[in-house]
């Protein structure tokens, strides 16, 4: 497994710059109203919401106050994913004041790492003689790979050494503890993260022994004899979290009841999982590894094919956050952490870095645009942990089984892994939009940008101007100095059918040179040269797998990259009464009054009514059907109007 | 509130002789397989089954063997349900070898009991000490009311005094304990049981004591200053059940929230719910109290119209084994406890008693027909706790929120209260059927039964031939000895829509003598008058209410008392994908060689077709539909062939 490199390269965040109708805002909120707020959360500044402790924690581990330790044994992430967010926004979004603030915490985090490099604020406050006894249950590592994702951000933003000097005595230290010699520990993390933290680490550093340890946790895992299953018999079978002695250990919850490599199916802790794919794929390219690509390959089309919800979502229940098994996605016991949807963000992207296939691309971006900005509030300060397909408020209130699904988006939470997740994901969007190879460039996302790359050896500078997600159309200038011959690979989306490419004025027949959803257009460029890309966004009538029983006989709306909702603000209590007619004629069209401005999908539906005069519970009468306008709104935007019902999967006629 | 006695008359058990098609070989079943199955249960004689203890702790708390207490709190009450279904089988199936095992069994009891009368093996074994200081949690009151509940059962098949004689004392030294006056208790018990088994003491012993002391622990019932509460707050907060401090009790669960009076939901645990909605009903009739006669219509409309699953089952969520809220009745996350079905029944037959209005028997018939005697197999060893409408067995392996839905029926469980709770009520079953006062005789229940009652002063004997629930007709013969004016009131059940009658041959009209429910035929009565009372069992296609969003757009089949349902066992896998053609015609017919003979509905539907070449989990091809023809099967016998899909509410065209 000699490293061979693969052509693909990423462009660094701070090397697109996003200038887009519809992202710049979200980049913008970022920047302006999310990382200031959670800033504040992280020091319990905030009224009315759950304390974080977080930054308190460090606080006391420095020794600059006296106190307990508070909250989650891996409360350090959200300090570590704020200061990444924070990285990627001032790649872009330069901001002395928050770069200053952001020094003063960094200077923080190092005051709290110990002599020998070891750094996490529970065990150097509550356990420090208890390091590395509990990896299953206390996410030592995991949260460690949260700085070390923080400290390499920050300094490709800032060239600012502190943090990153941390973390690499951080990760010095974790190479002492663990690793295949002898003297070393032979374990992992219960929660996956450090490992793709860590190639990150290697790429700004070239410091192999950072691979190495990322290889070693991901080929380790699952083997025999299984070290979280001997770890745990040492403590007597006790959780962390208490509890009475445990007749056995999940080891499918975390990945690790079975090698890497022979793991055909997602199983357990959705976050985890992904985390793990994300680092088996990073490790399959940088490694040429082909068993651990054809592992990737296979995990992914199970999920993709069996365990995905519509929207990008993973995760069917809310016991151990997790995937349960093939077609079981029901709507309101849902899980679907808006991390997970983050996760499948990664673990696409990483895919895609291994072959450009359109549909890693179009996984990209169904979780994009739907799960994960479904996640935060259009106000930037209200998160949903959990997002659901089918919300009954009610039920949600007054069922315990769905009180884990919350209707409306919540101000923290005491596990708050997910909104610093948003924040950093968006933040760092530029990433995801091109790459390249010594010959092409790749565009993957349609979003309006400006970004210079290193193509056929020489500067070529691509600018993208689009209203996309409302409108399917992308406009592409090129700017180089002299003519230069490469291609310019533009991606087809899945759920595009009919689309036009039009260069410099000229209808290009593009039939035959589209490969693996990608048209490649190869030519020799010149500066100026316009590209339109026209992809025609039909409202879509999407129809579920039979055996994904809990969506039969229902339909879901789509257009362009946007799944659809119907929500009890614009239709009316009850929505399981409201049949949308498919055969009648379906409208979109910009409704600059609604959500702030979107398009919406409207159409007929017949809807069934409650009769005052018949309250029997169950009755031979068929309910009367009356017609009724509809309107369906955006995924993403649901839950902004107060409490009410909201559906995806609907019903039809 | 003086007792103002109104004059419907139950019969005992002992009076009514059943030879029924249909019930006598349940009730055979009882005698011959389930009760001594439950004997070797509870003395832990079944191989691979949860052990009892149950026999075990009277043996120690008798001083009988050395041991420690095993099992729930309550493991007393599953010997007390078993002596009370033997004695109920005795009543009408005389065996004096199940009789001396079961004087042997009460030897055992009556030396468990301690000398003050107070009767309970955790407490006598585990924690002497700790007697009456943890009612909300520890079920004595509740253990005790099944030892009453069995005493008297006891008493009635046998006339043997010495389990009476035990209850009588325990119930003398509970009174002394708890009431109203100075240095007693003002309390009473998380689990409702013991106020339906005192109203029973009392009608054995025409003890007044026992009456008033039911009627103290309705009373105190959610009064301020709270018992429960306070209690709770007296032990700091902490459950019997271990765990942190709790922040709050939740009083809802044990209906302690408010005076029973002033309730009007129905709420909590389904089972203690309807237990004291028995007892409340009881005292009702007893003391012509219409205050409380008000309560249980109120609570009665509310489950009835918002909480009852169509199959008369109960509870909405396994947390708590709970009602939830209004039309909240998901068919898959679903409790619907098979005690809960058996509570509804008791709850129905004492509405009955309070006023003659045959919704009472369509309810008790509902949850008889379908939930209770679905919670027992054909062999009369396996039995369901959950009764689920919808069952996917993947998903109750593969999903943690359906773990708790079984599949198919168990042996026996940690917990069993529910086989014990089936076996009483089948074998008690004659006291359902008729009821009369001084000038009517009515017949609420068609089960081929002979009983002698007095009506206008003489004795008549009521002769009942039926296949029911396979044939809508009862066939009533009326023997006496002289010719007598009198009221026959036959049910007029509510999904029957066509009825004749006919006496003697000749048919009679009854639209004029229908009042609430039931045909009230006054006449001069000749012995050996023979009437025939042909309800028409039309297939019916029922309605959900369109607030039940469960069920929106599904269907439900029915035939006379009987909830229909789809197996995958004659339907292929995949039930959600057959729609019924439900204006294509239905067919009943018995067939012989299904599930030991039942009648089956067959009818013409389409199926939605997996097609191999579209694996794609979305898409925006609709299935393919075919014909085929479906089977369905009665509820109550679902189950019987193995594990498979199972499924009550369908899909129609």
């Amino acid at each position: 497994m000699k490293a061979t490199t693969y052509s693909m390269q990423t462009l660094s965040t701070k090397q697109v710059h996003i200038r887009d109708r519809f992202w710049s805002d979200y980049q913008q909120l970022v920047k302006d109203v999310v990382i200031p707020y959670q800033y504040d959360a992280l020091h319990d500044l905030v009224p009315d919401a759950e304390p974080s402790y977080a930054i308190r924690n460090f606080e006391i581990a420095a020794g600059r106050q006296e106190g307990e330790f508070h909250g989650f044994v891996f409360q350090d992430t959200d300090v570590a994913k704020w200061i990444e967010a924070v990285g990627y926004s001032l790649m872009t979004h330069p901001d002395p004041k928050l770069e200053q603030m952001t020094d003063e915490v960094i200077t923080l985090v190092a005051e709290a790492q110990g002599e020998d490099g070891y750094l996490n604020t529970y065990f150097t406050i509550k356990e420090p003689d208890k390091r590395w006894t509990n990896l299953v249950d206390c996410h030592e590592l995991y949260t460690a790979g949260h700085m070390i994702e923080a400290g390499v951000a920050y300094y490709q933003a800032t060239g600012k050494r502190q943090l990153l000097d941390v973390i690499c005595r951080l990760a010095d230290y974790i190479d002492t503890q663990f690793g295949p010699e002898p003297g070393k520990m032979r374990g992992y993390d219960g929660h996956q993260e450090i490992e793709l933290a860590l190639v990150k680490l290697y790429h700004l550093t070239n410091e192999e022994r950072y691979l190495k340890l990322s290889q070693f946790f991901i080929d380790e895992r699952g083997q025999e004899p299984n070290f979280l299953k001997q770890e745990w018999q040492k403590r007597d079978r006790y959780s962390f979290y208490g509890g009475s002695q445990q007749d056995r250990i999940n080891l499918e919850y975390c990945q690790a009841h079975a090698p890497v490599r022979e793991q055909k199916v997602a199983t357990g802790h959705a976050v985890r999982a992904v985390y793990m794919y994300t680092a088996m794929a990073d490790l399959a390219r940088l490694n040429g590894d082909d068993r651990l690509h054809e592992a990737c390959r296979t995990l992914w089309r199970n999920i993709v094919d069996r365990q995905m919800y519509i929207t990008g979502g993973i995760g069917s229940t809310r016991h151990g956050e997790a995937f349960t098994f093939d077609y079981d996605l029901p709507n309101d016991t849902i899980y679907s952490e808006t991390c997970a949807a983050v996760g499948m963000v990664f673990f696409a992207h990483r895919m895609l870095q291994l072959e450009p296939r359109g549909e890693y691309g179009d996984v990209l971006e169904r979780a994009l645009y739907n799960n994960v900005i479904g996640g935060m509030s259009q106000d930037g300060k209200h998160y949903f942990y959990v997002n659901p397909l089918e919300v009954w408020p009610a039920a949600n209130h007054g069922n315990p089984d769905r009180e884990h699904v919350k209707p409306v988006r919540q101000k923290w939470f005491g596990c708050s892994c997910c909104p610093p997740n948003v924040a950093r994901l968006v933040a760092s969007l530029g990433q995801y939009v091109y790459t390249s190879t010594t010959d092409t460039i790749y565009t993957h996302l349609f979003i309006g940008s400006e970004a210079t790359l290193d193509v056929a050896g020489e500067a070529v500078t691509i600018q993208q101007t689009t209203e996309y997600p409302w409108n399917g159309t992308s406009r592409i200038n090129l700017s180089m100095t002299r003519s230069l011959s490469f291609t310019l690979a533009l991606r087809l989306p899945g759920w595009c059918h009919k689309a036009e490419l039009v260069i410099n004025g000229d209808a290009v027949d593009h039939a035959s040179i589209v490969k693996d959803g990608y048209v490649y257009i190869q030519r020799e460029w010149n500066d100026t040269d316009q590209i339109e890309w026209r992809m025609d966004m039909q409202i879509q009538v999407v129809y579920a797998h039979p055996n994904l029983r809990a969506n039969a006989g229902r339909i879901a709306l789509q257009r362009g990259p946007l799944v659809y909702c119907i929500e009890q603000a614009d239709n009316g209590e009850r929505l399981s009464s409201l049949l949308i007619r498919t055969h009648e004629p379906l409208e979109a069209h910009l409704a600059t009054d609604v959500l702030g401005g979107c398009v919406v999908i409207e159409g007929s539906a017949l809807r069934e009514q409650v009769e005052a005069s018949v309250d029997e519970l169950y009755r031979l009468q068929e309910p009367e059907r009356v017609e009724q306008r509809f309107t369906a709104v955006p995924y993403f935007l649901w839950g902004n109007r107060g409490e009410g019902e909201m559906s995806v999967w609907l019903r039809k006629v």
